[in-house]
């Protein structure tokens, strides 16, 4: 038996039965219910990688990688008679190369102990997601994380320069560069970052860093609409060079994070979206004259309508934790529907009106919460019940189609940063050409010809 | 015969026995001398290129892919028993979507027909090379075109969104989205982008826009050495936001374009390393305000040895045509070897030194001509002899052993941005390892199984 084989080749200290193993890697953040799967296997090294995978790929037994298991698209659930291999335990400190900008990191490192280890040396790592203290390295580049500086920054991908990964046969390919510029025949790290673990797992990367900037200033903007909110980007890109935020809030979820976190520093929300702009600079009182002068001309064009800098730490952190009061969601709300959508500019107003006249319609109860990424308009929706109560399977599964065929007729794309993992497989065909499927499905075949790496997810 | 199938399919405008085709097509900037393949074929729609394809694979036809002709590593030569592909009808003229900052655009537009279309709206195409009036948007695709401003907004890769190829059997595979955000499956086009043709033909691509600044301020920056050089240049990035160019030029190269351009602006060249540097920001007096705050930084903290800042077009002019003087190398040296490379900063001052050295040592007339990007460490180096005579096929290899020899024990790598093409080929063997090598293999396999596509390029 498989199991037997994996034990005897890593020992007991590697390789777990799925039902002695710690719950906690029996689900991942979206998960419903716990799966146990034949084994957890925890390698401490890429050679263990690499030997789980031979073993796995020999008796031809599904494998699931995982990271922090943050992921939203249940794309690191167990299989039932799969083996879950799990990096938490390659997470070594982060090689830090201040002069060549880079973070030499192993695949189970946490965001934070990279951003943290950055910052030590004067340098950000740019990419940034809430779940910052339990999501790892390899689970982000898998899944090509985004998040709110992907604007500027770009997502994971822009911001991995080297990559190892082990092939399903075992093969360790490394490609641990930290160039810019490396012209050199196909750049195969591409390959597995976004894959969500279908090609290989990464095991290791370099990651591009940034000079960081110490100061900062952080402002709440009103505006009337989205397009006017596009209006002030633009105009706020060309005018404050360090501009590294720009969330926009609808006035229902702003309604919700006020009144969660007990506090409106911009009332009257009713009357439009709420932006929270921050830019970053060398010190703060030649960035806050910026921002001034800069607010000053969007209230001389009538761009916005009300507006308030931050004037201390204290109110910096108020204006923040409306913006992340969406991880309070789940206590105020015994249900929430969730999308991650991005979507074309110039019809962002009418679709989101579009689609909470829908909703309203199916039921007076439903309400929508958006808060998006303007600067890539990747918009976050959670749809609830006034009331708090639970949705039903029947009222979410219309929900689920209002949505999604609101978005894609207008041409949108249903998963912006969060993947396809278990749960948008089905849409699949929706959002990708039968040229497109056929030429990933030949990519697939090559790298995993027996097909064990995450079976049933991606596509 | 396939000429006949492949002109009765096409017809003769369309397709051009190479006898008689336009010589032009007959080499790229980089060839020594023209080489005649069967047919050259000039197809005016995506499906004139996919039945141009799906014929040549069904014969085992051999196909070389050409855009502007203006690489430097020979991927775009005709072979003698094979069919060139020439993108340049499919050319119109590119459409410029505002809102969403895309440029949708064929393969066969050139870099400044995008350029210009971009600025005419306000925005930015951001990677520029010196070819832009030749180059053509496909082939930079292909081959992954860098330039000057891939430190702040990235080579090809990060500016495309979306992609349309067609693939060896004639299947296109149209992914010609605008998002930033799109985790929806393998991000396929990243398969196309610096193959140089080996995995099908790039037809048309969806190109990520910037917001256009409309002041500029320009200075040259003399500089101990490089280690000194990248201070300044974390000292400006910190302080300069705007901060687009940072070029670099070494003395014997600076010593080299004032006496080709006839002007000197800031002498004792000797001294030092000489920095181009730019930024832009939306006015030019707060632009130069800060670039005089920067520069006075810099002297006080004897960052620099001298400075002067552009106070007109003309002096700009001047600045830049130094930096592009190296387009008059060929007029002023009966020949150069040439080499595009990219080092880590810490190591560069030793492996210049250590280069300048080494071909001195093999001959006291050979010079190194040193020039490159700064913020990325991507240099290029042409070698001369200093009375200007023909370098002979012996004194050649001996050049190129050293170079690369010295770059690969540094760590370095020997195609920055040139790409692999016919002339780097027997170097991939120690550029990738064995494990890159066989992925590398099995992806061109699996896509291209016949093996027609642009052979014996890149790998």
């Amino acid at each position: 038996m498989t199991l037997d084989v994996l034990l005897s080749a890593l020992g007991a200290q590697v390789v777990e039965p799925g039902e002695t193993a710690n719950p906690a890697y029996l689900k991942d953040w979206a998960s419903r219910c716990p799966v146990t799967p034949l084994a957890v296997v925890r390698p401490r090294s890429v050679e263990e990688v690499s030997r789980t995978l031979e073993i796995c790929n020999e008796h031809g037994l599904p494998v699931v990688p995982q990271g922090g298991r943050t992921g939203l698209a249940g794309g690191a659930q167990p299989l039932a008679d799969g083996v879950v291999i799990c990096l938490d335990r390659m997470n070594g400190a982060p090689e830090i190369d201040g002069q060549g900008r880079v973070a030499r990191v192993q695949a189970g490192v946490t965001l934070e102990q990279v951003q943290q280890a950055a910052e030590a040396q004067g340098l950000l790592f740019a990419v940034d997601i809430g779940s910052r203290g339990s999501c790892e390295i390899g689970g982000m580049i898998a899944t090509n994380a985004g998040g709110m500086r992907a604007f500027r920054y770009g997502m994971m991908r822009q911001n991995v320069l080297g990559l190892e990964a082990v092939l399903p046969d075992g093969t360790v390919v490394s490609a641990m560069n930290g160039f810019l510029k490396n012209n050199t025949g196909y750049d195969l790290k591409q390959l597995f970052i976004g894959a969500e673990g279908t090609l290989g797992v990464v095991t290791g990367a370099v990651l591009r860093l940034h000079p960081a900037q110490p100061a900062r200033v952080t402002a709440l903007l009103r505006v009337e609409n989205l397009a006017r909110a596009q209006q002030v980007l633009d105009a706020l890109s060309l005018r404050l060079p360090g501009l590294s935020i720009c969330e926009v809030m609808w006035p229902d979820y702003y309604y919700f994070a006020s009144g969660f976190r007990g506090f409106d520093p911009l009332p009257d929300s009713a009357d439009g979206l709420t932006l929270l702009i921050e830019a970053e600079g060398q010190e703060e009182a030649g960035l806050r004259g910026d921002l001034q002068t800069a607010l000053e001309y969007l209230f001389e064009k009538e761009l916005v309508l009300d507006g308030a800098i931050s004037q201390s730490l204290r109110q910096t952190e108020e204006f923040w934790a409306l913006r992340s009061a969406n991880e309070g969601l789940n206590q105020a709300f015994s249900s929430i529907v969730n999308f991650d959508i991005s979507l074309h500019p110039e019809i962002g107003d009418a679709v989101v009106a579009r689609l909470n006249d829908r909703l309203a319609a199916a039921s007076h109860q439903l309400r929508c919460l958006w808060l998006g990424h303007l600067g890539d308009m990747n918009l976050h929706l959670g749809v609830v019940r006034s009331s708090g109560s639970e949705i039903g399977p029947e009222c979410e599964a219309l929900i689920v189609d209002a949505v999604i065929t609101t978005v894609l007729d207008a041409g949108g794309t249903i998963s912006a940063e969060h993947g396809i993992g278990a749960f948008k497989v089905d849409y699949v065909p929706k959002l990708r050409s039968e040229a497109e499927q056929a030429l990933s499905r030949t990519l697939r075949r090559a790298l995993d010809p027996k097909g064990i790496m995450n079976p049933g997810r991606l596509f």
